[in-house]
């Protein structure tokens, strides 16, 4: 039997004892031989914490054949893998902290995908992530990555563009909203399949099906009517009824950010003065996890993960292999290159659809134009983010104030360009293509 | 359970003991009712032949309980059906042999979908399609119509944008290059997946996946050192390497007519002239076959169909109604509205090309956009035939000239007119919309 | 000698003098027989004066033989016009001040054109237009509707798409543009010529030729080192040179709401808190025309009414109205449908820009696509333009709440619904649609 | 006074005392003071010939001072040139007299621009060509290239889309057809405008105005009662009035070669069995001119080369360098880059149509979709000429198979590949690409 081995670069995330309890899970059909581990200096102990965990872990469950390696750099853990997933942070939790206090200052939306903060850490970001995709190019062209990192859509066209690496990037927001409606509709997860088209962070549910049958304006009603939608970062807030009926589709929770603006600014500074940022408040959740995790007892997920956020993580990205090493065919919600999926979008323009999986990637099932207004907001945002790639990859400048002006959580030009120094002083540090 | 009723127009076709026999074999997934058999009255003795065969067959099988009915009108039929299956042949086989006949007078392709002969065929048939339809708008709204009857994409499109009746069209072309590329790699057919994209007689493979990996020039290479890919109704002649290799992908049986228009011709003319036309043959087959069906010592599909051609017939109508029925998410090659999936061709034009079929249709995987070699041939057949459609909806003689104009078979301004005439004055008994 | 009527719908404005001297100026080419101004009863003071004032001033010019009638009533005025000129205020200045003041309380751009008020004023003048059109389509099929009433592009659209009557809008940014453009480089008028594409309020200069030379980005350079292009209508505010020169195009001054929203509405409360919203001041000025108007000794245009805006309207309807009349084919800017000359937006979209105008009208030269930024915000307020007509054509409020999310002033889902139901109260006598 | 060199590449040409002739009746506004006569060392007799004649001519008119130099290279005569005419004709007539015979052999279309004809010569030409525009990039990099060669859109587009030089192309069929439409309607040629929308030699007049009103079916009426539109090197055979009434546009001569195949053939067949090929005829023509030209006596355009073909061909040169030389906007009819002009034909693809001609290029009216039948024969016969461009350009064979099959005058998979062959031995000597 040939070797599958799994490299995971961030792997000293809090994140990785869920995906190994997944792979765990399906251990059958995905007979993993080695997990490499990767992560940066600072993280070694982090990381120390998480390989001891995994290996306690496997050998609970008999499968201490699986070899767990550490590396602080990339060759010796991409070499040989099958698919390379990247869940890394540039510049940490404090680097997510230092956006939101810009977004702040300026009265912006902050959050580390849609508005300047999702900005500045494409910018951190997308560097490192094309170092890791030169080496896949290099040492195991064959491999797939599987991109998590945020803003993930941004991330994974960049490397889709830019690079010969094969990738494909994932979200938890879809498959949330599957779990969340189905719950609404009090049937079982699998007998609700859902359409799905748009941008990561700004996707819609265009049509739900309960076994097979149209209930769309149900779940819209059951919206109308109280029912919520909301991930545990996005604080809850209905939207007018009104709103639901006249367009047609059900948003996803991030949609407040670019329909609620000045309601979801308020709140985050609201949030911010009580508690501190979203990435102050993670700091701390992550310190209680390592803790756990440090335990030499715990040989499972501890139950205490669900409060981090990023639930169905491990369960999206391992079906996505699973369809991927075994050429199943199976339909998944993924990140990927339009090629005409979605009407009037670039055909390497990253969007997020449904897709057919199987061991030659994602095939997006045909769209066809999205109505009108979401079709004009998806082309705003995603000219911002394909300006924003520009500005990562080349450090341009240009291309960097266009972004911001083009950004509909921004769009001034008044502010544009102190803004954008700003971001460069600030992340001075992991910058390089502006130096 | 509730009722699974199965009306099929064309009852009295030599094909149906094929359908039934796919019945027989799925008959746990399709638990059908009713099988209501429609023909028109001078097929009154051949639909009472197959519907004894039919119910012998059904006895043999031990399902006695599934009822066969004989109507000579829609009503009854379709009235509660679920599935409309559509095999008619206006003007029987002498119609199809006037056009072959036809085309050979004015030195043209005369074949029955893609020339003179197809133009001829639809518009015969598209108003008793288009009557059908009206029929299940009325009588069975949530029934799909299955269409086999040929030009099968040009029918199923007139179908499609001019009632609100579902439809999905079907060929046995893919399913048949499906067989013969798999015999080629000694490989079972369900480890081989192809992708096809195009028009119906006008399908290309872009891809071949042997177990998940590209086999795409290993194939065409197979193909250019002498393998063929040839129905047994159109005459074998290996493709020139040098163009297979250029257009790099798979060509259908049905492309002769477009890219060996001279060479075929000839083979026409000669086959016409030792042995009648291809419909004067067919009509020798035919005769001898309701021979055999009326032995009421029969009860099962004889062997000599398989020399009628239209072999996979059976299998691509249910597994289709196997999806749809089931809500399987199955991945078929359908004919379907367009919908964006090919670049370049109207959102409603019916295309061929792999589909997800579930319980609310097909729904087509993105291809994009066709090499331009391609691309400008099928959008110059697209328009062909939706010329065609005008012409056989409205009885519009003005997008008839043009359609022929427009055909890459006929594309003649001097002969347009009287051509067009001709195909009038020959089929005044099935042209309602010219009167 | 044929006659030569012209409409002039609104003819009680204090506009239409500059309109009469503009004439008098081209009488020769312009032999026009007979002026029509129609008005409101409300307005029948003004329009007694008006034409007493044109008449006196074809007098001074032995122009006697014209004949100027008055009408309350469209039919007569409209029977036997080559042009119909709409230069209307449903609601006069009170509707627009209610605008103002409602945008005010949502914290909102009020300003007619662009933001709530341009979406309130679209509403009440749409119908009031349409009443017009269908009275040339049927008085004068031939007469071409010359549009000048704002939403000028909104209003040319609606018209366009919903009648048969032949329009052309037009505005006088472009031309004011291009005299300010041409004194800052020192040049006559005539020597200087400009690209210019995009939407009515919403159009960029996107290439200077000086005696043929390209001098867009000396320009450019002017514009940063502190030279404004400002309507004296529109405060002036330096653009930022970074953003200048990043966009590598010349902004009309009502860009300013779009990319200085936040500082353009300081501007507009601080303004309205001194001395009155926009309309209040400029009723204030319209008084004071008046009586100046109605001095029996005037019978030229007075120097105060360059104060009140709108400069150059009378040039570029006349030089419109002489090319058309005299099938001159000269390159002038105006708002007509697209029919492909700006990609991506739809081919009935009514855009501004450089259009070959003869006896068949305007002829847009191919523009191509926008630069990317100028595309999406195009392209996204062409959507929200187009929801608006839906709205005020068939007084359909899904359509005016969609519309009023997608306009980025206001963008907002959760006060859409009562921002709407607010407009449709205070103007509830203008819209008879809604009822 | 500025110099204003203008170089003739091909300049002994029996055509260049046309624009000898027009030059001096446009001297006012062209005053040049340097003509370059260019051609090959073969050609050195009858470019000396041609100067002389020239010198003469000048002479005549007191323009003594203009200088007429003779080159065999290109750099001396292209260093300092405004204007940059190229009259070319790689392998002279012979090489056209076998592309003609070639067709022949293969029955078909051998005709110097459409068929297997027009291939050929572009494959010869291109080369010549794109050496000719990287000395205009290096040695007059502001100059105009004016390109007559044959095949006129594929040669322009080539240049246009493979180097930085500026190019217009032109053809005297548009002027051609203009002035058979005025006699045929009895109106001066100035008081008729035409609108052209396709591709070189493929080009439809859409609508005819007399004196700005739409008399295009007059026009159509006209022709399908017999009048004919023929140029004086294609065979007159009026059109089927159903064809032309369907089509609702106006043909140009060579479209008979699309529309009326088999007929065409017939006649090249019949016609060079008689007289022998065009180009054979033509060599007859040119030896009798040059016999003339070399008449010290003669000074002025000698009346016989009125039946060389190519009338107007002076005309349209010289008023296009005139609109450029003075900045005039004038409308004409060229070829040049869509960029979007015709809806459906990429941006680069030179097409032909109505044009704004002043000192920055040709700038395209827009003109949308062509009517279907036209639209997708122009995307095939576009795609035939990139196709072949990239043959020329690149020497690549398997875009030439390409080519030859997609031109819908060839279109035979069968012939593709010895035809191919045929035409590189052929021309073996003029197509170094192919090394």
């Amino acid at each position: 039997m040939s070797a599958l081995k799994i490299a995971i670069i961030g792997g000293g995330s809090s994140y990785t004892p869920e995906l190994v309890e997944g792979l765990i899970q399906r251990i059958e059909e995905l007979p993993v031989t080695e997990l490499a581990l990767v992560d940066v200096e600072p993280g070694r102990e982090k990381v120390a914490i998480i390989a001891a965990l995994t290996q306690r872990m496997l050998a609970r469950n008999g499968l201490e054949q699986v070899k767990v390696s550490v590396h602080f750099a990339l060759d010796d853990a991409i070499r040989g893998a099958k698919f390379v997933l990247t869940q890394l942070r540039v510049g940490q939790l404090p680097a997510r902290a230092a956006d939101e206090r810009l977004g702040l200052k300026y009265q912006l939306i902050g959050q580390e995908t849609t508005g300047i903060g999702g900005f500045a850490k494409a910018l951190r970001t997308i560097p490192v992530m094309m170092d890791i995709a030169r080496k896949v190019e290099q040492l195991a062209p064959d491999a797939w990555i599987i991109n998590f990192t945020n803003p993930a859509g941004i991330v994974t066209e960049a490397i889709s563009r830019y690079t010969n690496a094969k990738i494909i990037g994932l979200c938890n927001v879809p498959i949330s909203m599957h779990h969340m409606i189905a719950d609404m509709l009090k049937t079982p997860y699998e007998q609700v399949q859902l359409q799905f088209a748009g941008l990561n962070h700004m996707v819609w549910v265009h049509q739900v099906l309960q076994n097979g049958q149209d209930v769309t304006s149900k779940v819209i009603d059951m919206l109308c009517n109280g029912a919520t939608l909301t991930m545990n970062n996005i604080k809850e807030k209905p939207w007018p009824p009104e709103f639901l009926r006249a367009i047609g589709a059900i948003p996803c929770p991030y949609h407040r950010y670019f329909y609620q603006t000045k309601e979801m600014l308020e709140e985050e500074i609201a949030s911010a003065t009580e508690h501190g940022t979203r990435a102050e408040q993670v700091m701390k959740v992550e310190k209680e996890l390592f803790e756990l995790y440090a335990d030499p007892h715990l040989d499972s997920k501890p139950e205490q993960l669900s409060f981090r956020g990023g639930s169905f993580y491990s369960k999206v990205a391992l079906e996505l292999i699973r369809a991927i090493h075994n050429n199943l065919g199976l339909q998944l919600i993924v990140n990927t290159a339009n090629r005409g999926a979605i009407r009037g979008l670039p055909d390497d323009a990253v969007i997020e659809t449904n897709c057919i999986v199987d061991a030659q990637g994602a095939h997006p099932l045909t769209f066809g134009k999205l109505p009108e207004p979401m079709h004009v907001l998806t082309q705003q945002v995603k000219a911002y983010e394909r300006l924003t790639i520009e500005a990562a990859v080349h450090g341009d400048r240009r291309s960097g104030l266009l972004a911001l002006v083009t950004n509909p959580l921004i769009a001034n030009a008044q502010i544009a360009q102190p803004l954008l120094e700003e971001v460069l002083a600030i992340n001075n540090a992991y910058l390089p293509q502006f130096k």
